[in-house]
C-alpha cells in the first residue's frame, strides 16, 4: 500500500448557503491529495501530462459523514491500495482533526493525450509499483 | 418513477487542461438536474430551506464515459427510482446529443436545518410521493 | 453599440457562507454574459478557438451592489460600448429583476493560440464591427 | 503598511481549455491572501464572523499580466496600503518566482451580519489599526 498525507485549508469559496464545504469541491479535495501522493512518488502528474500522458478520471465514489466548515484546517489521507494496471484507484480520507468527515474512490485511467487511447505505463512507473506492491 | 429534462451550456470555467470539463464540475450538473426536477414537482428547493429543511448530500456516485468541452450543449435526464424516504435517491444521465458522456446516482437526507438531524418529509411531500410511487 | 441579454439561475454550489453569491463567481456569469453576445453575433467562441484565436482577459473590474442569492433569476446584459481593436471591452450588469446588483467590465485580447501574441482580427470581424461602429 | 505573503499551489480544477488558471480563480487567491494576512494579525475572518461581523466584498480590479498553470507554485503577497475605516483595502501581487502575474484590489465593508448595515470596527481593531497606520 502506499499513503499520503496533506493539509487542505477551506476557503470560504467552496462553502455554500448552509454553511458547509459544498460536495461538489471534495473532488477538488481528492484531486489536492492524490497529486501530492503522486509527488512524493517521484512522479508529479505535471510530468505525465509534458510527456503526452493524462490521466481522466473515469469513476468517482464518495460518502459524506460530517460537514466540513470555512476555514477548517482538514487533513487528507490518500492511498494507493493494489497495484495499478491501466488504471490506477486512489482512496480518501478526509479528517478535521480525529473526526472522519468524507470518504471517497477516485479510479484515473492512463490515456494517451492525442488519441485519448488507454496507455500501459512506462517501465520506469511499473518499476515504482513493483517496490510496494510484490505480486 | 419520476422524470425531469434540463439542459446546460458548459462554461469555459468549467473546463480544465485537458479540455474537458473537469470531473469535480459533473455534481454541479447533477445539482442543476435536481433542483429543476424539483421545482417541476411544486417542491423548489429554495422553499424547503425556508421552511428550516435542507437536503445535505451523504453519498455520491459518478461514472465518466466520455468527456463533455466548452460550449457542448448538454441534456441532464434526472430521476427518482424509488420512494423517497428520510433519504431521497436521484439518478442522473448526462448526454451530449444521443451520447451519454455521464452517469451519477446521488443521496440526500431530509434534515431539520437547526438541530441537523434527519427529518421525516412533510405530509405535503409524502402526498407528492405517493402519487408517483404506488406502494 | 452591441447590447446582449441572457439569463442565469444561481446554483447553491455558486453561493457561500454568507447566503450570497461569493464574489469570485461574477466573472462566470460575465463569462456567460459575453458568450451568449458573441454568439448572438454569428461569432461564437468555440469558432474563434477552432481557428487558433484565443480571448484571455487582461482586466476586470467590477463593483457589488447588492448581493445574488441561491435560485435567484438574473438578467445579466452584456454591452460591447465601444470598437473594439486587438483589445475587445465588455461591460456588465447583473439584475434581479429591476434591481441592479453587479456591474463590471473585462478587456479581453486577440490573441494567437500557438505564439501567444496579439492578433488583427480577421476581416469577417473587422467587417462585424463596421456594422456596428461607424467611425 | 501591513504586508503578508503565502503560497498557493495552483489545482487542476482552477485551470481552463486554454491551460491556463481561468481568470474567475484569482478572486480565490486573493481571499487566501488576505485570509492569511488577518489571521497573522490576530483577528481571523472566522472569529469575526463568529462575532456576527461579516466582510463582503464591494469592489474587485485586476490585471492579468502572464497566466499561471496547473502546479505552479504561486507566492500571494498581500497589503493593506492605507489605514481601514468602515471599509478595508487589501492589494495582491500574485508571483510565479521573480513573475508577476497578476495584480488586484479588492474593497470590503465590515457589516452586521444580522441587519447587512455598515459597521464601525471593533477598539481592538481601531486599536490594531493604530499600530501600523501612525495618523
Amino acid at each position: 500500500m502506499i499513503e499520503h498525507t496533506t493539509h487542505i485549508r477551506v476557503r470560504y469559496a467552496e462553502t455554500d448557503t448552509m454553511g458547509f464545504v459544498y460536495y461538489g469541491n471534495y473532488p477538488l479535495y481528492y484531486e489536492v491529495g492524490r497529486t501530492e501522493l503522486m509527488r512524493s512518488l517521484g512522479i508529479p502528474y505535471a510530468d505525465l501530462e509534458a510527456k503526452g500522458i493524462i490521466l481522466p478520471v473515469t469513476k468517482i465514489e464518495a460518502t459524506y459523514y460530517a460537514p466540513a466548515r470555512y476555514d477548517d484546517l482538514l487533513t487528507v489521507k490518500t492511498r494507493i491500495e493494489k497495484r495499478p494496471s491501466v488504471r490506477i484507484t486512489f482512496r480518501y480520507f478526509i479528517y478535521r482533526e480525529d473526526t472522519l468527515l468524507n470518504e471517497g474512490t477516485t479510479v484515473l485511467a492512463f490515456t494517451d493525450a492525442e488519441q485519448h487511447r488507454p496507455l500501459r505505463p512506462s517501465m520506469e512507473i511499473e518499476n515504482l509499483w513493483n517496490e510496494y506492491f510484490n505480486y
